[in-house]
């Protein structure tokens, strides 16, 4: 009998996410019944939204249950199947969660999606043509709507959601300016995924700031933030009139035991009739074909890269998680769990 | 010959503004060149935003010479006119500045405007028919465009700008919720203006936490935001799916010597996909007339209200515009330095 390995989330952290607040069961795998699929699991997607969800309080979902398997985006093949729509060898995507297997109810909307393989590589769908490129598809065409010209910036431009989102406003005639942490992430940034400038946040006090200032010389029309703190703020001091900003995430905030960092200059927001706006992908899910089918074009003809960094093994979910919030991640943080 | 005396900033403030920062002067009034007109002045506003001006930085406009007029909005009669659309009485509104006398080119547009009194008292034009009503009437009926049955919450809501804010919500079908300093302000907006509630925030740590909580109890739709700080981290935490923000000011910062207070709850924009937007009223001069039609017809309809504190003698002007960052004015605070 197959068992399947699950990461239970086993008390809540304070401050940053600890390997101790999770534990890993083994379980036995219940026979089908009607309706249901058989998942397993090659890659299970690692992003910073979860560290919200183990907290106690209500954030726009529900907090993860102690003692139930953590959320999470998979990729996988179908082991078996009792619903007419999925047959046994299928590469889905689903919600399936912290484990080496799921059991979905396939009959749920959204809950299991066939994808197609043979431009797009499996695990592609967890990054670029999945929620991360869907998320930067929704906040640029659907929230912005930019023009050809304006100068777009965007925080953790190395990551699965800013590499998208420079590349849908390249594609837009925008001009790109990425926020990176170290100079290997924002040569990436220029060299392969095609910006036009990339500042260097850990380049020492004030870079981003000078940085913005060289790089944006017309100021800042747009700006996606995944980051929050200081670099929130150096950005905000750069807005140009009727500037528009998206709030996607904030993880210089996440682990924090104190209050979280308020943006200090967001009076620049009334000095420049400007917007700041939040925005949640999950809102969106019948976007997705719309977005997808944009984004997996861009990655067949080259206008787009994903890069991934791929870690081995369930045992080491933990630990990759905090990798994301000490930004030691370079590219889609996801883990391998069965080779395809 | 009639001298105009004039007050003039003099050095900026570090921190709260105080009289020693102005300088009373005594000046002749110059003949009056074909165009001109010569307005004895009636009535001087104060407002929040003189106090930005004072600042060396450059904000939303710039900032207010040394040694020169201060800059301010003002309602009073032509003396005498050299501009073919002007004679001697005309009850008109300018932006005169901080003496009793103006010396206007009508041709300039916008400069000077001729005001009916007939039902409308002429210092009504620098509050609930003036810049301050206007500034409502844009932040709610163009920016945010409320739907019957959404809860709008205004601070400083006894004030020209909130009074009339809640009239024009009001109006719309909206529940609405005042914030105001004191017991004496709280039962002026719900007894006189007609609000819903309104919610003291000096009545003690939690105050309106608990009140919001008290009187939103469907949550907060739409928030006008004029003090900032605390208030609006309040409100944020409040808010429902799709809220408005409008951050017309932000008058608890204005003196501040330290860092403006970031909003530290910024993220629930984020959790209910909320926006929050600035706005600067000189933007829609072009709107004025629209604007103080409606205004003007609630006023004589006795479904707005416009509670004056007026200060005598232009002597008086710092230590009154003082008044305005201790929330010791009650209502739209004028300066009267001559008698119609």
């Amino acid at each position: 009998m197959t068992m399947n390995q699950q990461i239970l989330l086993d008390n809540r952290p304070a401050g940053e996410a600890t390997a101790a607040n999770f534990k890993l069961v083994q379980t036995p795998i219940a026979e089908l019944q009607e309706g249901q699929v058989l998942v397993r699991h090659h890659f299970l997607s690692l992003d910073p939204y979860m560290r919200g969800r183990m907290n106690e309080s209500k954030s726009y979902a529900d907090p993860q249950p102690l003692g139930e398997v953590m959320i999470g985006g998979t990729v996988g093949e179908v082991l078996e199947s009792r619903h007419p729509k999925f047959k046994a060898g299928d590469a889905v995507v689903g919600m399936g969660g912290w484990q080496t297997h799921s059991v979905v109810d396939a009959n749920v909307f959204g809950a299991l999606r066939k994808v197609d393989t043979t431009h797009v590589p499996l695990s592609h769908y967890l990054g670029a043509v999945g929620m991360p490129g869907v998320t930067a598809w929704y906040g640029l065409v659907k929230i912005i709507n930019p023009k050809a010209g304006e100068t777009v910036t965007v925080s953790a431009a190395s990551g699965a959601v800013g590499s998208a989102y420079g590349a849908l406003a390249k594609a837009r005639g925008c001009r790109v300016v990425g926020i990176a942490g170290g100079k290997d992430k924002c040569d990436y940034v220029v060299n392969e995924l095609g910006f036009d400038a990339c500042i260097d946040y850990k380049a020492g006090p004030g870079a981003v700031r000078a940085g913005l200032k060289e790089h944006c010389p017309k100021g800042v029309d747009i700006y996606f933030d995944n980051v929050g703190g200081e670099i929130l703020d150096d950005v905000l001091a750069r807005i140009n009139r009727k500037a528009r900003i998206i709030i996607c995430g904030a993880i210089s905030q996440y682990n924090n035991t104190t209050p979280v960092q308020g943006p200090k200059n967001y009076l620049s927001l009334l000095v420049n009739r400007a917007r700041m706006e939040g925005m949640v992908v999950f809102d969106y899910a019948q976007r997705y074909p719309q977005a997808v089918a944009e984004l997996s074009a861009y990655l067949k003809e080259g206008r787009m890269h994903s890069r991934e960094d791929v870690v081995q093994g369930l045992e080491q979910f933990p630990a990759a998680l905090l990798k994301l919030f000490n930004g030691e991640n370079f590219g889609k943080l996801v883990l391998e769990v069965a080779k395809g």
